[in-house]
């Protein structure tokens, strides 16, 4: 790490390979699929480990990533987003190429796919069972059949199943709320197969695939974040500081000894502006490790206060301010890993 | 706008141009100098309109920015960001090549600069008049004066003057405050330059910058945001609608009619998450624009109302929702188009 000298995303690539690992033994003890969501990372170097790991198809949340991937050899993909059919070019270009599958949840989207498309792509239908973001409601069972039979009747997109995403697991305040709210969205979607016995089920958020390790029912999981994991996970429960495989090296500008502050270059433009809020001490926008022996540790009482586009200020106690040096790289854990590395994508190492 | 299909950052020069003349004859009636920030939009285009305007020195916020503007021909670079010294190489190859201001507030960037440069850079000091983000505070004179000695005394640095960013006009609630702000900042500067008479004064952040007409005292000032403006700004009382020169493209994928909400293909990898707060709505993340006539309106009662990573969650009257249609763009204005612009440098066009 004497080579960093700006904002820099640090990935410990033996830290992932064994989050991947994890995961994996977990898919296969459940006897289901893994099929990593790839926006976390974004990246080629880490789309390897997965491939070296075995893992052969993969989720992605747009079109444009599902290009990036597919051109890096990457044969199966899922778009895990509503389907955008502005973009059916590029839709039919993927489906010419790889094995495709598209995530629909109204007429339109299915229609006009059937028009346009040339080549075939399987489509999950999405469910919501509680996050509220998007899908179909599970007990919206009219509409559900409605979309199926146009699906069935059409002559390029075969129907592979329902997609859910558990995403309000990120709002739980414990782990057994995750365990909670996966039992009962999990009973929702086998509530709705039932009526539908073929169709597969895929789900999988990181906080509940970190926590859940009988995933009977499901078919494949799509976990992404738990590659990289972050603060966030961290505070939720869901991942130790050792499976944290990401830290911002920043280095320190100014020090303000008479607030006890550090100025770091590292901003918005290199973290995002995702933050969480720590007891006593409010909304923080990340936390300092200690690089000693290379393993992640805290720094107990400092945090990422503040950030604006380019500055990043420190708190911290009065004798680490005073150990505090300009110049120094300071190691800063993100809070939400998947919008660090979207945003460093240009100044990460792999370690 | 008939071939845009994925999130896009559609900016209108037209409207920047204005921006660009309003302040450049603001700084010309008080003969003061525009040095405008261009973290704001980082893109060559725009860096053409304030040249044929007769822009010739600039502010970023980076060496990274400063190495990549002048390899557009910039010959005269303030990077308004304290001092990175692990960047030594790169500052002292920018130095040989054009003419660099950089900003310091601490003896070890000072000794550390003058021991390893070998060209000359300016130096400006950095001055909190009450921002507190970072700088030597207006009052410390015993340190400002040592630090000048240090400058003066070194072989490579060459003082020109106090920097200072009155940031706190950010948190105004309303543009007397702004004005107050100005006044006070101004005033604690002018106190500062009494005890060294030749020193310059550089301020500048866009809402002072856009409210107040006499900036008597100043040498320079550097605004960013103003070329685009964006929703923050608008809210704040400082531009108008029809100054906004940047709205999001984005296109529908799903409607949800019981809850009076559509998702866009939109997010925080587009966005980013800055968000302000609206009366009787909450936070939100951006505005809806109509695009009739190509005159920026506002949607009323239509907010972009949560973001994850792609996708956007926008409410809206339940007649408005009535007559969206999935593939349909929707056109919103970021609030902060600073973040927006970085994140979508390689996703905008240019009308």
């Amino acid at each position: 790490m004497q080579n960093i000298h700006k904002p820099t995303l640090i990935v410990d690539t033996n830290v992932c390979k064994q989050n991947i690992d994890n995961m994996l033994n977990k898919a296969k003890s459940s006897k289901i699929n893994l099929r990593p969501h790839f926006k976390t990372h974004q990246n080629a170097i880490i789309g390897n480990l997965f491939k070296n790991a075995g893992v052969q198809c993969i989720t992605v949340s747009s079109i444009d990533m599902a290009l990036e991937f597919a051109a890096q050899g990457w044969h199966d993909i899922t778009i895990a987003f509503p389907a955008n059919i502005l973009q059916i070019d590029e839709i039919d270009h993927l489906a010419k190429n790889i094995s495709l599958t598209l995530v629909v949840e109204n007429h339109e989207a299915i229609e006009f796919l059937n028009q346009h498309l040339h080549n075939k792509v399987f489509v999950q239908l999405k469910i919501d069972v509680g996050y509220n973001r998007t899908g179909i409601y599970y007990q919206q069972t009219q509409l559900i059949n409605d979309l199926l039979n146009a699906i069935n009747s059409s002559m390029h997109l075969e129907f592979s199943g329902f997609l859910s995403h558990f995403g309000n697991t990120y709002n739980a305040k414990t782990t057994a709320e995750i365990e909670e709210i996966y039992k009962t969205s999990m009973k929702r979607l086998l509530s709705l197969q039932m009526k539908y016995p073929n169709a597969k089920i895929s789900i999988g958020d990181t906080p509940s695939c970190s926590i859940i390790n009988d995933f009977s029912g499901a078919n494949e999981i799509r976990p992404g974040n738990f590659v990289y994991y972050d603060a966030f996970q961290m505070n939720l429960g869901v991942c130790s500081i050792e499976q944290i495989a990401v830290q911002m090296a920043c280095p320190i500008v100014a020090i303000h000894k008479e607030r006890n502050e550090v100025v770091i270059h590292g901003g918005a433009v290199h973290f995002s502006k995702d933050n969480m809020a720590i007891k006593s001490v409010g909304q923080v926008f990340g936390l300092v490790a200690k690089t000693k022996n290379s393993k992640l540790k805290l720094t107990e009482g400092a945090y990422l206060k503040k950030i604006s586009q380019e500055h990043g200020i420190v708190s911290g106690s009065k004798e680490w301010i005073d150990e505090r040096k300009v110049g120094e790289l300071l190691y800063i854990i993100p809070i939400h890993s998947c919008l660090t590395a979207n945003l460093m994508k240009e100044n990460t190492v792999f370690i």
